[in-house]
């Protein structure tokens, strides 16, 4: 298999990343893609030179090595399940699902069928992230002891769909939970959250929140902080930085553009890339470089299924502690 | 009165940094110095063209108009009620005592007085934090929502003084309880924090904790997160930022000098100013001429007995979240 | 005409950067390519679906819109002769030709056919040296009066090459010399220039020089200074500034990352990016979209004929003042 | 002798600066102070405990080891030569004269009486550029080849001051041709200059310029480029940089404070520290401790006589080469 044949469900706005990434991968190729919009199939399809076909018939297509899932959430645990039986590698958008049972069951599913599965945390392959990850592996600060995420959207999701998407430590912490696994390198086992209802009242009658500070402790005594919001006025707020013993790494945000005004008023920069799909496009690109090579290379997932139910369970103790104003047992 | 004339009650580490402040601002005068030590105390009053004095014939002298306490902390809460019943304005260093119940008998003894007490937070007038406060009055960020503090000391104090310093929560973080309460602009409320032992086992056996991370909520439901630690490699780490409504404003550490050096490793600048001294050497002179203007002008203190009672207060709560592992209520 | 069809002559280094270019702008198709190399054409060829042919089918050709000239550059100029006559839209690298007067005549057959020609100064197209040219228009510094150009190169080309380069001012600070006259927006009518062997003895032998520096100024006293330097060791070094009547306008280089790594050396950002394919990797993509747009919107050429001439009548004014060691007037 | 007696000729602005940094200098004390206005005189006297006396005084008292003359310009040369004349070591501010001639007619004395004479750049002193050299020193760059220096002034002089300040080569630029002298660490032998007038048409009647482009190279072919104007609107521009064959080193500006503002406009930090007395505070206080120093220990002059003197012809090299439109030969 010279270049691995790759099945899209799902063509709606994450699914176009990917299949604009796949595109881009030499070792990849697009052969079909399916979607509940015949047009939205269609249009991704003929740009990349692939058919349009139904899930059923790319989950049973002898030409298929592997699907991505970027359907909507409840679908995704079903077609894992689908997927994984048919034998398909299977690249699946987080989160597997907004319930741990029924992630707990699929992955046992998926571990039976031996498939490899890969959760689209794609942050993991920003590449500054990736090099602040680099730097911990080659010692640059020693022992990793603190870790401290700033994790602020532009704005929040449509009221509509807030309702459905967990609320915000499933749908947007959940990302800073899985770096914060990343880069501590260590299991948390406790969790302390606080949210609030700083950004629109009307999230507060979703009900969800849209502001949160959670703390996470590792059994050795590392510590996490995450500081979440659902709003800034300067574009798409991501740094991360890590404190070890013998010091520090951190990644910063990216600018529009690296020019600076200077005048009576001060030194200006222009505001940050704007939202995710700005920022973190080339973290989408090399995701599925890691997906193809893993598959066609025989090496492990780079992104497990227990990453994505670890960063599911400490999402479901940051609700509890927030609920209960108390810490929060997540052993793993 | 022309000039204020200060008796110093203390010539340590600290009361030399408060002689060299005094001598600095024209409107006031050192005029009498008092410690344990007389070789201290005449270092001190030769250096200045002061007198060397008993505590006692400093707070009684006629031509002493106010008394700055740098004593050990065990000594704050008598000379500041003998300071007080004998009329004389009181600059104390934090904290006022490590027993909040102290702490109120001895404000109430001040307020009968009616002298005017000022608290060191020194920070407050640290010129970058000064002038971030001058940002959200000014309407900068519109209404203040979130609070982000790092908090990083190149390295513990002796392992003797941790045992009588109250613990890091009342030694350490109480400055960073007050720079919150002045950001946030509102009380907090509820206190969770945690606290590990990463730097050194010993602190551990104080016992005492090296490490922490505080999360404070206002009754309206702003957030302040706190994250402190006890050691870096690369200098004095103080950063503190502010969310509000419209924009982010923020301070930054300061580096050793402005040079970048540059080769195939990168680009390298030189690690941040030591410690406190170095660091908040412009902030103690600013609240020296704060407290000076303060008492001459009539005007209120710029840091209350209740902003130190507070402080501690939040100090107190972080202790018990961190041993509870719950949040408490610190409602004034 | 929906999309540009377009014929690359040359599939050198260059030519596959503009083959890619081309594959990714969506208004225009790679439909042929011709190089010396067959194994060269077949490789740009087989990858963008494009045919392989010579140069003269290439030019002769029917299907085929508009030609990149991206061959030796003594071709430049014949080709551009010929491809006008034939009436064909033209991009062509930079320079031209090495002497003056041939660039004139050409541009002189190029005019009277009134094909679209567009020089590849891709700099221009650079996303932030944009972001400053908009600043500018935008009246952000007021009136522009003194420009200052900082490009290096991390290493020297290979000494075979220089010897038919035209030299460094003809080959390097020709992309300085075109950003200057687009950043200062009046014509340079004199150049005083310096120039010296630093880097690398057998450079001398050539003879050219490795560093130099020049000063331009137009009519209305107007300033710009360029530094060049062909080495480097912590990547390419390519910075602008514009100094106005009410400000300054800026873009600074861009490290290979965000990361940031403290310890007790100090804070280490890592080297610039490598070299001009990494760093103007976008200026690429942008000035094929500029071409494409300009030919099929019938809009003029966003970098004219008369731009390739007046950078190389500067180089050579550079040339000359070095040699001779005084300012040599160069009014259009 | 425990501490070096100081004599200040001159109380004007920069005579209060030298009081300042002498009072803060505690192996110097300021014994007596003259100044053509009286009350100039009696105000800097008082506030540090001096005499008010006359320069014929002051010159000839046996209580007075050096002298800080920092009188009007063109008294500088005859006051050195009668304090040399008296043995007072001397402090002069810089220039020494206006005339190349009438300096070395003025060093040629003080040198025979043996007096230690040093010069008033400042700049020597900045903390960052004291820095960069020592960063020089220690090998970082490895062989120096390349100074870029950016100096700019937030505001022209007084039209009035301008006719006697030498114009702005010896005025303003002097500071710049002293740092180039201090980082190439090679002498250079030609100049190369232009100048205009962007800021005020007045300053063009005066005449004199108020924008420069400086080119030097050293006999090795070392270059600096300066660049100069009498105007910013955001502070004080002072930039240096050395590129060397292992890499850069660098300087740069000092913003009012740290903060940093964000919101949908980009992120603003604050101007820089307005002009000189600001921003080169520090190094006045360094340079005071630096000559009190070589006096008391014996050691050589940290800037010379003939440093003043090659500042000076550099400056006059370079308004010769702006009238003459050519490079001018500047050979020691």
């Amino acid at each position: 298999m010279s270049k691995l044949s790759i099945g899209l469900l799902g063509a709606g706005r994450i699914g176009k990343v990917h299949a604009t990434a796949i595109r881009a991968t030499p070792r990849a190729r697009l052969t079909a893609v399916a979607d509940a919009l015949p047009e939205a199939a269609t249009e991704v399809a003929e740009s990349a030179g692939a058919e349009v076909r139904t899930i059923d018939e790319i989950i049973d297509a002898d030409d298929v090595d592997a699907v991505f899932i970027a359907t909507p959430t409840d679908m995704h645990a079903d077609l894992m399940e689908q997927a994984a039986r048919a034998g398909k590698a299977i690249f699946c958008e987080k989160p597997i699902d907004l319930d741990v049972d029924r992630v707990r069951a699929c992955l046992s599913i998926v571990e039976e069928t031996g498939v490899l599965l890969m959760v689209g945390f794609n942050r993991r392959f920003d590449p500054s992230f990736h090099a602040v990850r680099g730097q911990i592996d080659a010692g640059a600060v020693g022992e990793v002891e603190m870790v401290n995420i700033i994790s602020r959207d532009p704005e929040p999701p449509p009221i509509a769909y807030m309702g459905r998407s967990g609320g915000l430590f499933r749908d947007m912490t959940i990302h800073d939970f899985d770096i914060a696994r990343f880069l501590l390198g260590e299991e948390p086992v406790s969790v302390s959250a606080v949210g609030s209802v700083l950004v629109d009242a009307e999230i507060g009658d979703v009900p969800d929140i849209d502001s949160a500070a959670i703390t996470l402790v590792t059994a050795t005594g590392k510590i996490a902080q995450i500081s979440n919001s659902r709003r800034t006025t300067y574009g798409y707020d991501q740094r991360i930085e890590v404190h070890g013993s013998r010091g520090l790494v951190r990644a910063g945000n990216i600018h529009q553009s690296t020019i600076e005004v200077a005048g009576d008023a001060g030194f200006t920069k222009p505001p940050l890339m704007h939202f995710f799909l700005e920022r973190y496009m080339p973290a989408y690109h090399a995701e599925v470089k890691a997906f193809v090579d893993a598959v066609l290379d025989g090496t492990p997932s780079p992104v497990t299924g227990y990453d994505g139910l670890r960063a599911l369970m400490l999402a479901d103790a940051a609700l509890a502690s927030h609920e209960q104003r108390r810490t929060i047992d997540v052993s793993p």
